[in-house]
């Protein structure tokens, strides 16, 4: 078989040619539509690896974007790998600290960067030495205060439109993207052209999120984390049509666009659909194009899922994954021969699952001891991965503790396989409260405690216990107007199947959940509070 | 990203775990269902395994299979090559003489038979000197004649049911298949792990067939031809549900099987189409599971795409390609933005032509000069294929002059690629018919020509002629009770838009077109009754 090399550019080729006529469509985040081709994209995209070679920008260099979602992004996307460079996607949540630490640990050279994030850039770029070209996402050349600054359209109107496919080996660094790990430094992952190509083609997969040509692809999952699940790559590969929603999530222009541009597959984190539902309710024929929504990066509320499926017709399928697994390595897309299962069985036996893992990815779970776990749907273990698409090291050798001897990566989530061939996290393994010997999750309480009418958000952790060693204390925001109290807790927990030991000892009410810049409840401070 | 190589290993590995209740469904021959599950599946396929290894079959050496799709070939499909050893599929329409050569060429060292096709192989198995293993594929132990013969059950009764992955490289021979061309020796292609995982993979996109976990898959192409267009080894990495038709197809159990199983994808070539497009019509609710059915091989009448789509409600789906290309290469999926067109402009622009590249698929025309054409709608082409799972070679180096110097694979294909950026088969380059330095398309017109209720088929080649080169001759077999004369097939093509210049001087009535081993028109055949 033919030598040829899985590579970004082998996605990319087929845009000029073949899908030529097929649209993207970007919400900037003022509102306004802007709508061209994949013949424009290909040219602008062309014009821009021209313009990274004027610059100067060598090969092998680091380009970072702070951007969101939108088709200069994508312009990015490809143009920064096809070209041999590594594209790294900066988390515009992060703090100016954190952000100068990653682009001085990957060595940037250069930023593209959206208008609002100029002034952090401008900040942190003396802390930054390896800086020298920033790109300002806009056609204003005002932006361009200074020498080293450039506005984005003015870099394209110079350059050439015509790029011969460079020589790119599968095995060289594509993209770069740090984990927001909720303890110690982050993490920077590197991926190869080889891991992008083949997990693009897994996210295409009926087995993955299923993008066809015929498809209409709203990735809600930011650009600037976990490469927007691969989404870009894969829709672009298909010729998929693409949809941007820039900027913050606002319910109703959200749906608008969703409509609007007749969607047929979005991926989003579970608040985006929680905060939207509302609004697709109000809106008749909200599911005549959309065919499924996946939702990943942590588990959604059973009440959620529900909702979509009976009251929007809408099946919400669960993915799961992280920066270190492409992100997507299992989606929970229930089984053929459960078609004459009840909805009931199906939402517990699939839909509540984090997934099967995709052709090509390993799973397996493992006790204290390091022996494996059956898939029984009781024994709970650490969850280990494997596969193309899997990191085997952090850049500077970071974190090696959390690869095995054998090749396996350590997730750090603690999970159950089901006898159906799923698997559920139950928690992370340092969330999990240890209490007089036997383990609490502390995802599942907090599940059963959100689906309180009175709570909003709640979190558990382990608090230090001279008798038991730990036990949980659940942090609960309660809706306006609404009291919340332990013994209610204790008796809606009872109620829904915890045993009474499991239960929680003490209830503190606050304003809101910290979140890390991905938008997960970050435990490590809740912990600090209590002093473990 | 971990250097997990790409295998076959890979794709079976989560039989046992993820998709062990999973089902696979076997119709005998005779007509008796088999049912089991993956679990069973993994458990009998790891035997056999050991099997092999028990036998003595070296590391690399070619087994061979001579059989009917069936579960116990698919164990075989997996056995083989997950082993390190080569499977090789027999076509059971070769005649003794193809097969001696076949068997002889590859250097088989076994084959897996089916109990109909025992006489055969024992007939031609003197003229196999590698040949020391013969394995029917029965619980019979009564077929076991002689000591060089043994049952297929009576081995895995034998055989330990445990088998650890063993080290593979990705680039190291997984399949072998011939292409029983109409001109010259039979070539042999050899498929690699590599090859064999990205193609399923590719099956499995919503570019490709669109396999999921949620599938039950009927492949009504032969595992004995072009490996079943990869879904075996597609539908087990996904975990979907695998239906089998042994045996000739008949259309009353072929439908029972589809509706009783609830297959949701099901592919084959035109002619089953055809044949069972009015059972299905009597058949209420048989799109009810059925999502689409994918038609490839050669190109399907537009009444019959047609039919499915307003009688049945089943889209028909075209796809295109050639052993040499794993098979699959492209598929015809309608594009988004046709989702307001009409039905007609949709079947124009997308149901009629051979497809879409899937993701890694490049395809390119070229004219007799070797320029590049562009996909304009008339230009008409050379067509060459390149991409990680085309061949660039033939076994012991023949055809050498199907590859160029830049790395493509001539298929020997004449194409138009159109505006939408799809791409349809005119012809075979050697069967485009040159009258007066002009091309005519000999596809195209029997396409016509079939069109015409009193005609079952048609064949059209091309007659050496003093004055123009080459004239159109058709060949053509009339409905029982239906006369066919030159003057009613020039009135219809040329009420149909063919030029008069192109119009046939010559129709020959026959009882049947002669047809290869795979079913296509064997032209060659029709050619010499000319004398050209």
């Amino acid at each position: 078989m033919m030598d040829v090399p899985l590579t970004t550019w082998l996605l990319f080729e087929g845009a000029a040619t073949h899908h030529r006529h097929s649209e993207i469509v970007s919400r900037q985040p003022g509102g306004e539509l802007f709508r061209y081709t994949y013949g424009n994209f290909s040219e602008r995209t062309r014009k821009l690896m021209n313009a990274f070679d004027t610059m100067g920008i060598a090969p092998g260099a680091v380009v970072a974007t702070l951007a969101w979602n939108s088709y200069r992004h994508l312009e990015a996307y490809f143009a920064v790998p096809c070209t041999g460079r590594v594209l790294h996607t900066l988390n515009v949540r992060l703090s100016p600290d954190e952000l100068a630490f990653i682009l001085r640990d990957a060595g940037d050279v250069a930023v593209l960067v959206d208008p609002e994030f100029l002034p952090l850039i401008e900040q942190i770029a003396p802390r930054v030495p390896s800086l020298t070209h920033i790109v300002v996402l806009t056609d204003d050349a005002a932006a361009a205060a200074d020498s080293t600054i450039v506005a984005y359209e003015q870099l394209l109107a110079e350059a050439e439109s015509d790029y011969a496919a460079p020589e790119l080996d599968e095995r060289q660094p594509a993209s770069l993207c740090y984990t927001s790990g909720t303890t110690g430094q982050p993490k920077g992952v590197v991926s190869t052209h080889r891991s992008l190509f083949l997990h693009a083609l897994a996210v295409t997969s009926a087995a993955g999120i299923c993008v066809g040509p015929g498809d209409s692809v709203l990735p809600q999952v930011p650009m600037f984390h976990a490469s927007a699940w691969g989404l870009p790559f894969a829709a672009v590969g298909v010729g998929a049509k693409l949809v941007f929603f820039g900027g913050p999530l606002e319910a109703a222009p959200f749906v608008d666009l969703l409509l609007d541009e007749q969607v047929t597959v979005s991926a989003g984190v579970p608040t985006v659909w929680v905060s939207v539902a509302d609004e697709l309710e109000r809106r008749p024929g909200a599911n005549e194009h959309l065919r499924h929504i996946i939702s990943g990066g942590s588990q959604p509320p059973a009440a959620l899922i529900e909702h979509y499926s009976r009251k929007l017709g809408i099946p919400l399928v669960q993915a799961w994954g992280m920066t270190e697994t492409s992100p997507l390595a299992s989606v929970a897309w229930p089984q053929h021969r459960m078609r004459s299962w009840t909805e009931e069985s199906v939402t517990h036996a699939a839909r509540r699952q984090a997934g099967l893992p995709l052709p090509g990815v390993l799973v397996r779970l493992r006790d204290e001891d390091g022996n494996a776990l059956a898939f029984d749907g009781a024994s709970m273990g650490a969850l280990e991965v494997r596969g193309p698409w899997v990191t085997d090291e952090y850049l500077h050798g970071r974190g090696a503790e959390n690869f095995t001897e054998d090749g396996w990566f350590v997730t750090g989530d603690v999970a159950i396989g089901s006898p159906d061939g799923y698997f559920v996290i139950s928690d992370r393994t340092k969330d999990l409260i240890k209490s007089g010997g036997e383990w609490i999750s502390s995802v599942d309480m907090e599940a059963a405690i959100m689906a309180m009418p009175a709570v909003i958000e709640a979190a558990v952790v382990a608090a230090p216990d001279p008798k038991w060693g730990e036990r949980p204390v659940a942090y609960v925001v309660p809706r306006p107007g609404k009291s919340i109290e332990l013994e209610m807790i204790r008796q809606h927990l009872e109620t829904t199947g915890f045993p009474r030991w499991q239960l929680p000892d003490r209830v503190e009410v606050i304003d809101e959940i910290p979140k890390t810049a991905v938008g997960k409840f970050d435990k490590k401070v809740l912990r600090a509070l209590d002093g473990s």
